[in-house]
């Protein structure tokens, strides 16, 4: 992890406060604190932990904000910090901002989104609601529009992509899923905007878009795998990978 | 995602703080801020932003926990606030804690597992390098020895996973695949020391490791991603789900 350089480095004011991250976080995993569970009060984890206020408070404030810990005002016995049910929010947001900056090459967030939308689009195939396809059917069919701005087809790209991953019920596999798919979505709509034969574009992509949407209404898990993988690999290989090779070499 | 009670709630203290992460998030997302780029002094982000100096410390302090910004010291051209690289580090443990608290059903984990584990051995059984060859056959070979007590087993096992998940050369694919499996690792742990027959599951484990091991070694893509799948399948559903249905049913 730290190079040489790195281990020379002056010790950060903050250490103390990842120590205090570091003991919350075993309780979790280990079972001991729970979603709904409240954490000893500031006064008590500075006596157990034997660390400075400050430290613990800003180990909470961290936890916070990661939405691991929720404040409750007020003085009866739901007040106080309790941990909270992660929102699925926090987790993408990370997991977009860690893909964006690690500057992973373009070719393993596509081999990423092909393994996880080929696996959702599976298990959608199998498992998916009439409530399900509505949402899956909709966006498909707002692309259909021809005067449909670019921008506003990414986004609905988007939705169909993250409505076939939510089908399958599987929120682990969906939220990375739709994080993955996030994370793409400014080089996306950088490439949409680029394009000087969009219409011919946006027609391969509905037509794509129908079939994947058909092979999952008929319940046909290969099909629905197949088509999904190949809709993710073939648009990179033939339209986004051209576009972007003669753009911002940079660009996540 | 708020639900009535939630949207009565006294707005935190915090709320602005959020802003200041938002902004920051949005410029790194849209390229203008790339790992190595000076943040604007703190100053500056309270005039261009409009909010307070406690909310713009809050948000780089936060950023700085998530591993974002780093922070260097002295008066030199690389002092100052940077964007870093994220380590891989912070993203698997808040993946972790995600998975532990969001309490997903064990079913959803391990459809998870299989997909990504299998694609990575795919990817190894392709990409492999004698290195990295190295690194899956050496927690392999220590499982081998019969006095191994299940903890260090346990250790080994997930040493082997994560082997095979870095030797595919793509590194989001193995970070979500070793966020996954450090989330079960826990679990794993109990479900060995409740073992009564621990011999006869040890023994099963490691030849299954060793058909994997050959099938990444001779470069067999089909059978080191279907022997992935199968092993991480039936270890579970023979194992763990006999266990865990009689144990603690809020692990993770």
């Amino acid at each position: 992890m730290a190079d040489m350089a790195a281990a020379w480095e002056p010790v950060p004011r903050s250490r103390t406060f990842e120590l205090v991250l570091a003991r919350i976080e075993e309780q979790i995993l280990a079972g001991r604190l729970r979603v709904g569970d409240r954490l000893p009060p500031e006064r008590e984890l500075v006596d157990m932990l034997g660390v400075s206020r400050a430290a613990v408070r800003e180990a909470l404030r961290v936890l916070e904000a990661q939405g691991v810990l929720r404040s409750r005002v007020g003085t009866g016995p739901s007040s106080g910090t309790v941990i909270a049910a992660m929102p699925d929010a926090g987790l993408t947001q990370l997991l977009r901002l860690h893909i964006a900056l690690a500057n992973f090459p373009m070719g393993d967030v596509v081999e990423a989104r092909a393994t996880l939308e080929r696996a959702s689009a599976r298990l959608a195939a199998q498992l998916v609601t009439e409530d399900g396809l509505e949402r899956i059917r909709d966006p498909l069919l707002r692309m259909d529009d021809a005067s449909l701005p670019r921008e506003h087809f990414n986004d609905c790209d988007t939705d169909f992509h993250v409505a076939i991953a939510e089908a399958g019920g599987n929120r682990l596999m969906a939220d990375m899923t739709i994080a993955v798919r996030n994370a793409v979505r400014h080089t996306l709509l950088t490439v949409f905007n680029k394009l000087d034969d969009w219409e011919k574009v946006a027609s391969r992509l509905r037509a794509e878009h129908h079939a994947i949407y058909e092979a999952i209404a008929a319940g046909d898990t290969e099909a629905a795998g197949d088509l999904v993988e190949a809709h993710v690999r073939g648009f990179h290989q033939d339209i986004v990978k051209k576009i972007m090779d003669g753009a911002d070499p940079a660009a996540p």
